[in-house]
């Protein structure tokens, strides 16, 4: 079956936005059998707009649209989608209700504009939008399927991933199972190398890795008739990288490393407080969106230049570092103290920033400082510091050894 | 003058990166004076791209081509575009040689593919690589102009950036000046709705809304010859708007929020402690990335779960959130003390979470609270917790009132 997507947004065209949705659907096409030969960006322009619809119709069986599903007037993908289609777009009452009742909930009054958002045609399939107030919708006519979907990210990942793909599977009569594992402590080139010939020989499941900022990500997608199934199929290579990377793994659902950790304080029963400088609040931030933190995070602290009613040390020394655990520790008597130091941030003519930092974790019996040598802008520098200093807490709490590797 | 950006590449169609390369290209061309309406990504197969290459000299003066430059069969951009403006590719003996010394230097073996690299129609402008192998070129001919550049961002943003800008800013002879208003306190549809006339009056400078979480930004973007005369087309317009929308126009520079609070809190002279709830760290997160925040910001606290040596109030009160900023002052001794209090959450079945939060700052003489009530994930929330937090404290280092409008 053939796809396409056409991007709907001036601030594309632009180059206000890098277009993260198109690379999304787009990655999830093709294990799913739908070949797709072209991608399009057009602006919010009802002539182009139009053009790029009938283009993308007439060559295409399957065309996800991105953006363009707002209340103002310069959202046009909906109507003129319906049109090429031969449809036409309807207030829908349990639409208008829904919109109605958060608007409502929310203390807002609606304007005339807003209620554009509740039309669709009558025959469409409508997506619920769990992070904004544009739903989406799959109008289907002549045999070929028409998939609209909001444009910010955060609205269009999640919608995608929870309600389109099920259709997706379900038309293109294939079924895929797929495990996410992530791993810290290993670089993206020399986790690929290590494991290049597992990758060269697998095609059912695949492995495809993805680098993040002081981490990566390796799916494994298995085609297979049921999940039972996929499983059994991804077991024994699942298996080959957890006996590879050992305690660098730290997920194979996919789990945040947030998470991990606070199911891992949950399980040794600890509890935790975190003074952190280099990270500013990040790691705090991290382990606060965890439902059911409040249990074991006690205190959090950001610490802004140096301390030095905590610590006289240099404070881009692993002294001062473990004094600042150690103070997290004594500030809320709790079980574990985390800190992350400053970070030592070196310019480097020609080429990349690079940055040092310490973290350390201390209980009553013990204590661990680990140096970070890492490369980059200041915000990846903050964001790495983040990530390690969680790595260290989960393999404290789930007694693994605390030598992480440099980035 | 009309551009279009031609990107070619099966990792594209197939998602395996994201288009980078597209935005580069696309942010620099408006303010030249190119005026964008498609973007294109298609895959190493010689008919489609003749078709795209076809359709994009039809209807755009200017295209650029991203991709498809290498030494293999399936690189095929350049003998396309070169059949399609009617030119034919020979070998360059001068690039003939730069690429023999390129090989020698690195104790590789050519192979025949690789003459290729060094073929070009005789009339192009050959684009030197200063970070790979292939070289990029400008073909010109019927008046069009065919820019082909190769595809790896670490090749491509320094070739653009040092010899296709130049170029373009000889060709092109329109010069677009823009300015970037951020305004929080407004949605997005209340924002358009209120200045609906002002958006449809307007051709030069054209008004483009952007919403993100919490806050809108405005685009005015003028036409003109100088800088100094689209600030002049600029000036009413957007003094209108700063009318109209008053103190909730934080930014007419595209500055970030955090930044802007730094810049306050120097102006007034004043120190700060921050004591966050149910923003988790975010706050302290966002004005520590700030260079230059360590003069101002003292400290800042995390507090997890009901505080009851701080207040014995209910968390979800203003008296908690007062008792917060108080204590936040105290702590450090600072001037000021901001705070977050917890989000009450409120599941709504069949529509989206609700949740309502107080905010507060504090200084020697006077305290203020507000309530914030919100919708969405609880990602969203903490966001919007994050960025009114910081909109009072602008608001209060600036003098302005503090009556936030809700979301």
């Amino acid at each position: 079956m053939i796809a396409e997507i056409v991007s709907v947004g001036t601030e594309l065209l632009m180059g206000q936005i890098v277009n993260t949705d198109a690379q999304h659907i787009a990655k999830s096409l093709a294990p799913l059998g739908y070949i797709c030969y072209y991608q399009v960006t057009v602006g919010d322009n009802a002539q182009r707009l139009t053009d790029a619809v009938r283009t993308a119709l007439s060559r295409s069986d399957l065309v996800i649209f991105t953006g363009g599903l707002g209340p103002t007037d310069d959202d046009l993908t909906k109507e003129t989608v319906a049109e090429a289609l031969g449809l036409s777009c309807v207030p829908i009452p349990e639409q208008v209700e829904i919109l109605k009742k958060q608007f409502r909930n929310a203390g807002w009054s609606m304007t005339p504009n807003n209620l554009k958002q509740a039309s669709f045609p009558e025959s469409a399939i409508i997506l619920k939008n769990d992070h904004g107030t544009a739903p989406g919708c799959i109008m289907e006519a002549d045999g070929k399927a028409a998939i609209l979907l909001p444009g910010p990210p955060n609205e269009l990942f999640p919608m995608f991933d929870h309600y389109v793909l099920p259709y997706l599977e379900k038309r293109g009569n294939c079924h895929l199972h797929s495990r996410l594992l992530k791993i810290t402590g290993v670089g993206e080139s020399r986790l690929a190398y290590e494991i290049r010939d597992l990758i060269a020989s697998q095609t059912n499941p695949t492995i495809a890795p993805y680098a993040k900022t002081g981490e990566v990500e390796l799916r494994l997608t298995a085609k297979c008739a049921t999940d039972e199934e996929g499983e059994k199929l991804i077991a024994p290579v699942m298996q080959a990288i957890l006996d590879h990377f050992g305690a660098s793994v730290y997920s194979v659902d996919g789990e945040t490393l947030e998470s991990v950790c606070v199911k891992a304080l949950e399980t040794c029963s600890k509890t935790l407080s975190v003074f952190e400088s280099g990270s500013g609040g990040l790691v705090c931030a991290a382990l606060t969106s965890v439902p059911g933190h409040e249990r074991f995070l006690k205190e959090g602290r950001v610490v802004c230049g140096h301390d030095a009613q905590i610590s006289s040390a240099d404070p881009y020394s692993q002294e001062y570092a473990l004094a600042l655990a150690r103070a997290a520790k004594e500030a809320s008597g709790t079980d574990l103290g985390l800190s992350v130091g400053p970070v030592r941030t070196m310019e480097n003519p020609g080429s990349r920033m690079t940055g040092t930092a310490y973290i350390a974790i201390a209980d009553g019996d013990s204590e661990k400082a680990v140096v970070l040598n890492m490369m980059g802008s200041p915000d990846r520098l903050r964001r790495i510091c983040t990530l390690k200093a969680m790595d260290l807490l989960r393999r404290k709490c789930l007694n693994q050894p605390l030598d992480i590797d440099i980035i």
